[in-house]
């Protein structure tokens, strides 16, 4: 048990303790775990000996303290556990505790390469029926390979950051027109962050997920559904995508989900032997979205097709390098039913149905103004919950100029 | 004249001067600039107080000299030709110019995104014609905006580095199978080196390109046919391009590209206005492409149908920001004719028509061991020419294991 009265029972307690980045009272930013509704400040932690990493958690990122590798990772943690749960640190941590109402988290890490998969069937099934009416909902290569691309690092931002009206190309009947997207969207996705790196022309297997991957993030992968339909084929998403996606400012480790694997869906066909991972798990994180406050889904991230470590497998099988703070993303989540969609694109079925909100209003697609937040717990150890944040984002209208 | 006897003449003389970074004795890497076959060492110069750019000269890559702005770059570049033109500067400049017979050029700079567009109608259409045989050649919105795509900036390496062979799943009439590509190819493309960030939300308009564009490069954006075509519907390239990017050592500055300019070819239907750029300007960079050391192309890039400037115009229209080190590259180049084209996959017909190379043997995609060099030349000042160096790789067997 935590001194840290308030981080009893708490889903943020020493059996999560994800990592971020803040800024307090002027300074520059820091790295800190969150306990309860503090941050443990690790920059003053370090400074003072009281745990030690190479300076790599005296860093504006956490990309140094990415980069150490999971012996490190674990014996960080340990000790941190040990620094809230023993009373004789008490008195050398308190001071370093800082309320999490007077902090700004910022972004945690330097975003190396972003990849966005597309691995819930329910996704993109309800996708294919939407954009290609009367065509094949899955595509023939969807089962045989996690279908994913690049998406732009550097427009990955902090949760909060305004999200400014994307301008855009978009086609009409009467040809190609110009103007602030009409078809604004979210993807509650999940994001894996890649800690240690590994070389060109080498391969990282589904065994070797853990050894490579740090932590989990919430994202919303802003999308403006108009402005992607006309400009996607051959070459894929472009600028339907990469105006902005924003992630959760905490960085859940894998430790603290160690109780949230459970078997992911069987795979009919059988994979190629480069994907098949033994035993076959998924995570147990349920995401839920509101819209301007109203719970409007809650996505089942159990359900998903392809894992993360076969997606990792498959990033990589061509010889692509892995560096630190790569980030690579599940895809929309979307279980089965109407309420358990992570894109408003399938909640409304392309626009056509709309969706009734708290305040008596409608929608189909985003107004400026609007707010979304996805959040997400899993089970802990013990009857626990592991909390992951959320993602926020409200949308602020076009420039147009 | 420059008093560097050897540069007279050279397409490497004081109209050109790309800057580069360089290994040699054993030290770490440092900017230089190219004059004839000499490179001046620049953190040598700055050391020196020969140059002063606030020490951006004197880092590992030219991130830091890139974000200083054209006003910087111009400046620099003017007290490069005074150094090397002016008599008395010969004693202090010469023990600084090392021949480039000694160094090893690497990666110039940190590559921030990397976006590829598709912007000549000849290797668009020639696609078309290959991959959908009696299908649309163009698809309907190729002539209303630049299609392009993000790639992988951690696989962007240095000419000469190896490009192994990528393992990876292709389509097969009995079903997907995992080997080793089997149809590796080249695509012979331009790169254009963003110096000056912008803000997220903001824009870069056609007429903004040179404030913050710094220069070119070549660029070879290796693709396996076969993983390509299995993976590309509905998002995009990913696999068959994410394994190897190779780029030129040297980044041209658009200064030394002055006289290269050209009307580009007209567009119809108009374009959307801002896509207008008047003057509608190309470049006349004229590509070889040597295989084995035989020459089998020279594409060129004057006859591309989307201009640089309207491709970053449309990269940042949705208000995406740009980083310095940010790297888009034109697509592949290719010209009306056969021995025009950027890609192995024209040249040979998608596979059907087989090149005979010098040594008498024949090929239709790359062999283990196999040497590409993709090399440009552009007019300069007085009927000089303007050198763009070259991006070499030689394929490496693929590792199964």
């Amino acid at each position: 048990m935590t001194w840290v009265a308030e981080a009893a029972g708490s889903a943020y307690g020493v059996h999560n303790l994800p990592y971020g980045v803040f800024r307090s009272a002027g300074r520059s930013p820091r790295i800190g775990v969150r306990v309860g509704d503090f941050v443990l400040d690790l920059d003053g932690a370090e400074a003072a000996g009281l745990v030690l990493a190479g300076d790599a958690l005296r860093q504006p990122t956490l990309n140094a303290f990415l980069a150490l590798g999971r012996a490190q990772w674990t014996t960080v943690r340990t000790r941190i556990v040990e620094l809230l749960t023993a009373e004789e640190h008490r008195a050398a941590v308190q001071p370093l505790l800082v309320p999490l109402d007077q902090v700004e988290l910022v972004l945690p890490f330097e975003v190396g390469d972003y990849v966005d998969f597309y691995s819930s069937e329910h996704h993109a099934s309800n996708v294919g029926q939407i954009f290609r009416p009367g065509g094949q909902s899955l595509l023939p290569n969807w089962r045989h390979l996690p279908v994913g691309y690049h998406g732009r690092a550097g427009t990955v931002v902090a949760s909060g950051t305004p999200v400014v009206r994307p301008m855009g190309q978009r086609n009409t009947p009467d040809g190609p027109v110009y103007g602030p997207s009409t078809r604004l969207d979210i993807e509650a996705e999940v994001g894996f962050v890649v800690g240690v790196p590994s070389p060109l022309g080498g391969r990282v297997g589904v065994d070797d997920f853990a050894a490579h991957v740090f932590g989990v993030v919430l994202l919303n992968d802003w999308s403006a559904r108009d402005i992607q339909a006309w400009e996607y084929q051959p070459l894929g998403p472009f600028l339907g995508k990469s105006f902005c996606t924003s992630i959760s400012p905490w960085v859940v480790p894998l430790e603290a989900l160690a109780d949230a694997w459970v078997p992911a869906p069987a795979q009919e066909p059988a994979v190629l032997d480069y994907l098949r991972d033994v035993p076959h798990l998924g995570l147990d994180l349920r995401l839920t979205v509101d819209w301007n406050g109203t719970r409007v889904s809650e996505p089942p991230f159990a359900g998903m097709y392809w894992t993360p470590a076969q997606q990792l497998a498959h990033l990589t099988v061509n010889g692509a390098a892995l560096r630190t703070g790569d980030l690579y993303a599940s895809g929309t989540v979307s279980g089965p039913r109407r309420d358990q969609v992570g894109s408003f694109l399938e909640l409304t079925w392309g626009g056509a149905e709309k969706v009734l909100l708290a305040d008596g209003s409608t929608r189909t697609f985003l107004a400026d103004g609007d707010t979304v937040t996805i959040g997400a717990t899993a089970p802990g150890p013990d009857g626990t919950t592991v909390g992951l944040g959320e993602v926020v984002g409200t949308i602020a209208p076009a420039r147009p100029d």
